[in-house]
């Protein structure tokens, strides 16, 4: 194997997914909901296939979804995005970041990112031979109704070789909706150093009021460096798609586009016609689905809150923090195996999504997901209940 | 923009696509059918979207692909493969390549390939930080009834620093078919350097009689070093799926997944379920693709010589090369850009496919795809022939 692969295992994901099934435990592991989304969006892939929508999409993706990404766009970010030179369409997000990082950074840049991070940032991070450079999100305190950073560790982490930074508002796992405030710190620090940034935004839609989605790419300062990367997956509840864009300024999207032409050349071709449909969908949708996810979020809340576990209220996404450590375990993994063979709910351990200098913050913490069905979120707080 | 994507520009592929539609040109470019695969396969995709497939696939790939996968390789080929350890579904064959690159070879290393090549391989080369070495095939002539290799330019391209041989068979853009002898004889010099084979065997049903599709993987000494790359796009007529694959043994397996969870980390859920029905289609529909795509073959070849050009017949995929060179053509770029303008039929510069250092030897051909129906195979030949 190549020394790059060595360096990690299989994903947590997959790990306890796995897990799950083999222990029949309830999954409020894996990001997936455990229902579908609209009809309407799954009748207009069929209908595609049907009608022959079957062969090569344009390796940028299908006019029609970049058109549609970018009418998207401009309904809900007051964004004007040119579909014809700002999109490329990429098999997930997940694709989409790495196609970013291989058209933007060079072997010996850094990269600078918050922990916890999704894990592919790191492993592609080091598939493009760069270093990343990790700084800490903070858990509410005192003084900090929800995630926080300290700018000096963020100025730090900031030096000659910065290529890139890499945003996810709103963020998994924290659920931390980055704010004005926040980001026009950022957007200053990366035009002073000219770095660029990539901003994973596949939670845009899942934020809970007040919290806001504000797209960096339409700060000041931000426009002209920022490569913004979303998906379907999470937003329409068909995360086994994988359709997932990057919408960036002409040059930074060409250098993306050049990258992506040899990761996968396309997309399912099919399954972008229908994602077309999905991103016209009325405002009344996407209202609805945040209205849909806060009542999950309340529920899943209250329910760890009786199993006795320190709970972060998260305003976005659809994952909430525990804080375990206050419990008396010092492992996350070892909790997380524990919770999943004994207790039978498998949730995700966090210390993962750290490098090794900050890894001990993630091991007092373990995730749960709450894109299930309430029948599901109810017996596995009555698991943890009865179990913890 | 990262040095790795200066080198090139947009795929050849995606640049004649749109010089064909500019122009309403017949397009013999692009390796599309422009008909669809069996409804079958399209309704098994419907089905699976109905009824609740669309949610994450394993990263693996969905198990029921993954049995069929490894079924289809014990019925075509008697090759024994464990759909748990030895398989990977990914998002197109072009992902699988990347994969593989990215888990078996390190920056540094060498990788040697024929060329004329699949340009996704010499990106890829340069994204993983290794140096390719190419190997010309050279055109049939009175002592080569096909395309062949001069084994000492072979041995002269391995050395203490290679690490992969990339195999293409059937071979775009020759339509080489690798003989039993050839494989041998590379067998050979792979197990003397301990070097692994990627195998990208894409068109491995459309084969023309007495040519027969040998997987190198199931030849002696290849077996423990081979990465078997192949997807359904052309199989099954249905290039916009993106469902590829990977088999190889459990440790080079391993290797290419541990890459391909941080590329798009899952494919397609409901497409991979419709994959699954394909490969199990009865041998009846194996021999009718060849045999269709023979009928083809026939027919553009004898309107290309119709047309006064040399065309080389080839033994599978489902591309024609004309040597141009012979028409007094000496530059394929220039032959293409006006055959799309000017006559009306677009085909591919196969130029592109060659390193610097035998660009020369691609400038005298022209690349014809006969994945059309039969008008459109007609009406390109009467352009041809009035226009040349
Ligand atoms: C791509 S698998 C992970 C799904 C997800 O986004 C998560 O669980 O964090
Ligand atoms: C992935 S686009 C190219 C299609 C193809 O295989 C070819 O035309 O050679």
């Amino acid at each position: 194997a190549a020394q790059r692969v060595t360096r990690f295992a299989t994903t947590v994901f997959s790990e306890f997914s796995a897990l799950a099934a083999k222990h029949g435990a309830v999954n409020l592991g894996q990001g997936f909901p455990d229902f579908d989304g609209p009809d309407a969006i799954k009748e207009a892939a069929q209908r595609a296939i049907r009608d022959g929508g079957n062969q090569y999409a344009m390796g940028a993706g299908a006019r029609e979804l970049r058109v549609a990404i970018a009418e998207h766009s401009a309904r809900f970010y007051g964004q004007t995005v040119d579909p014809d030179t700002m999109v490329t369409v990429t098999s997930g997000a997940t694709e989409a970041i790495l196609d970013t990082l291989l058209g933007l950074v060079d072997p010996g840049d850094e990269v600078v990112a918050f922990e916890p991070f999704y894990d592919s940032y790191d492993a592609n991070i080091t598939f493009v031979g760069a270093t990343a450079r990790y700084v800490p999100l903070r858990p509410p305190d005192a003084g900090h109704a929800q995630w926080w950073f300290d700018r000096d560790e963020v100025r730090a982490a900031f030096g000659p070789r910065t290529r890139l930074l890499i945003l996810n508002t709103p963020h998994n796992p924290t659920g931390k909706v980055f704010t004005r405030d926040e980001l026009s710190f950022l957007a200053e620090l990366c035009a002073e150093h000219d770095v660029k940034v990539l901003s994973d935004e596949v939670y845009e839609h899942i934020v809970f009021a007040p919290a806001r989605h504000l797209r960096p790419a339409t700060l000041p300062g931000l426009a002209e460096r920022t490569v913004t990367v979303s998906s379907g997956g999470k937003t329409f509840s068909l995360t086994g798609w994988k359709v997932g864009w990057v919408i960036a300024p002409p040059p930074l999207r060409d250098a993306v586009q050049r990258a992506h032409q040899f990761v996968t050349f396309a997309t399912a071709a099919p399954l972008q016609a229908a994602m077309a449909a999905a991103l016209r969908l009325p405002d009344a949708y996407f209202d609805g689905l945040a209205a849909f996810y806060l009542a999950k979020r309340e529920r899943l809340l209250t329910g760890l809150r009786e199993a006795g576990l320190t709970a972060f209220t998260p305003e976005g996404s659809y994952f909430i923090l525990a804080d375990i450590a206050r419990r008396g375990f010092a492992d996350d993994v070892a909790f997380c195996r524990h919770l999943v063979s004994e207790v039978g709910v498998a949730a995700i351990p966090p210390s993962v999504f750290y490098g090794p200098e900050h890894r001990h913050l993630g091991q007092g913490l373990a995730r749960f997901a709450f894109c299930k069905t309430e029948a599901v979120l109810d017996e596995a707080v009555r698991r943890l209940r009865a179990g913890l």
